[in-house]
């Protein structure tokens, strides 16, 4: 690997911090106690741990009681969902309230629930991918168990009006759970306006494998994961100390310079989108105003997606189609479609997201390459017409 | 932490090979991309994953498509119940046979289960924590959808016969799971023998937070964790590539050198078992023959086993007295007590655990110690009568 690599993929997965590594360590090789053991080593992984705990609670504005930690963002979806809607039924209440956007690790979960007696309403999206919070307000009942809308989505970067959300759920008394996988680091978060939040530590240079679900304290939930006494008697299995080490370094270092880094990156984005714009025949996917800071979804009329990308690669350009999740897959995402694109558009988006290590040379060299891709694939193409 | 410290609490977890570490390295600093992205480094990323996966399977003796990666054991072992029985409802199987010593991550799922509808039967143990298979035999009816017993207990380190039920569950053609969690890397396992077997990796000098769930083929069972693709579809979320390079390598090294280590370690287990006992009203905790090589568990009467903790980790020794997951809680072990020893004296228990880092001369350093310790508390007690 001597070429050097243009990383525009952040949405997908980012680069651990030297610093945050370099915290790791220790709990791999020297206290590598179990949390739970009585002796030396073990007091300390203990402490690191609730040491942890207590500085991202302190960041986060809340009570380190409020903060579990998980094995990722889709176990933390998973959970919250499961979780409340176990405890939810025992108050006769057997409906879900989400949106069509949502990402996989939401929709194929209250599917799950929907084959199994639960009711789920999935809110539309208008063409820049925010919800409408009068349709919401009108699908709450008194069944209604839990309202599921995602912080920020993770193709378009549309960023939902949770303050307004988290006011409806308020008033009308539902529970409400936001994922906020892609929001945490690009996006100022308020923890007062949900009850529950999903976040994931690889989406902010820290290790995969680790991830926090938020719950205040009064929202009951059933264990996803049940067995030892871990995390409260709530989620069992020994503590991933180094990896929960490593994600609350990676959340101090995202909020110790979060201003500055908003700013640097909404410049960036927006010399891309400004540039890409000028293609003939292109497009911005999601809102432009409601945006993560480091988030460009483009579709090039007449080209795919896929093709766009491999050329990229061969340019040492590393993006992605969409959510990574289903990259690899023939089917169109969901989320353009939800934006009412047609199939063979929602075919072709282009998802560059930045992190705060991407430079303006680097934005450069992409505009360059960019329009040059875009226009020999058209050359090629049988369907584009000039 | 000058002091040299000499741990005996490696069914608690295992320090990280330095190798393992060394391998798991670049998986955060360079080829930390996405498995799923389409790019150099995503698919650098992907073939580690799936290089891991063949090595497991190689290792195993199984098919790579049987390896399944996860956040852990306990994970492990609530995905095969849950998800199993899931499936099984659907042929109207609603019952389930496990044993009274079964690792928390079992015990608290059925318990689940059992609050939902589903019924359990707890088979019983000997006085040194075998089950009964005849026992075993009779508990199995038509309704059952899985038995699932320990291959080897976390606490006395008795091993099941484990062909033996799983000769019978193929008999009666009900799904045979085993949480093997201790067993990795301590005995030899037979992968024929079980559909289901949960491991992790931290109990092996791998890195916490990731675990396999073996499932054969023809086994239908349903996510524990719902979302994305991974895994083939079975178990969503961002691989944690670092975790499970560093769960291969450390099998690997297992179970290269496997019979001079299991020949090593009880040599030195027998070493502590045999002179322990010389100690006056002690008793060893499980079968001597059909035991884990890494495992000593005693009582000493007259004394608890929080006490003996206590002075050892002031001696530099790193020792349990049971389970660590209920290690802090004032329950006596329901190990011990499912092998019909009383209240009093299952508070009392000692576990040691080696590895094949410990030497002869630590064990003669406990040796000197722990008869001291246990004469000096017996001389505080107001319930030690000489």
């Amino acid at each position: 690997m001597e070429k050097k690599i243009i990383y525009m993929d952040n949405a997908a997965t980012t680069k651990v911090y030297k610093e945050v590594l370099e915290e790791m360590m220790p709990y791999y090789s020297e206290n590598y106690g179990n949390a739970s053991g009585i002796y030396s080593i073990g007091r300390d992984a203990r402490k690191a741990l609730e040491n942890a705990r207590v500085k991202v609670s302190e960041i986060l504005n809340c009570d380190y009681k409020e903060i579990f930690f998980t094995s990722g963002g889709s176990e933390s979806d998973n959970w919250a969902i499961k979780g409340v809607m176990s405890e939810q039924l025992k108050n006769n209440k057997n409906h879900v309230v989400t949106s069509k956007i949502e990402h996989h690790a939401i929709l194929h979960t209250v599917e799950k629930l929907s084959k199994n007696g639960f009711y789920v309403t999935y809110l539309t999206v208008d063409k820049n991918g925010l919800i409408n919070t009068e349709e919401l307000e009108k699908s709450i009942t008194e069944r209604t168990g839990i309202v599921s809308i995602m912080y920020a989505n993770n193709e378009i970067g549309t960023i939902q009006n949770i303050s307004e959300i988290g006011e409806i759920c308020k008033k009308k008394n539902v529970i409400f759970h936001t994922d906020a996988v892609q929001a945490v680091g690009n996006t100022k978060i308020n923890f007062n306006d949900v009850d529950l939040l999903s976040m994931s530590g690889h989406k902010i240079h820290g290790p995969k494998g680790v991830g926090i679900l938020f719950k205040k304290k009064n929202i009951r939930i059933q264990n996803l994961i049940d067995g030892g006494a871990q995390e409260r008697n709530l989620r069992a299995g020994t503590e991933n100390v180094a990896g929960i080490v490593g994600l609350s370094k990676a959340l101090e270092m995202s909020y110790s310079s979060m201003d500055s880094k908003i700013e640097y990156l909404t410049e960036l984005r927006n010399k891309l989108i400004y540039n890409l714009l000028k293609i003939e025949k292109s497009r911005l996917n999601g809102d432009l105003k409601k945006r993560l800071a480091n988030n460009v979804n483009m579709c090039f009329e007449g080209i795919e997606g896929e093709s766009i990308l491999l050329l990229l690669d061969q340019n040492g350009i590393c993006a992605s189609s969409g959510s990574a999740c289903t990259s690899g897959s023939l089917d169109p995402s969901h989320v353009l479609l939800a934006l009412g694109l047609p199939h063979e558009i929602a075919h072709g988006s282009l998802r560059l997201t930045l992190s705060e290590e991407n430079t303006e040379q680097e934005v450069d060299y992409v505009l360059d390459i960019l329009p040059k891709i875009v226009q020999r694939l058209r050359n090629m193409s049988p369907i584009w017409k000039n």
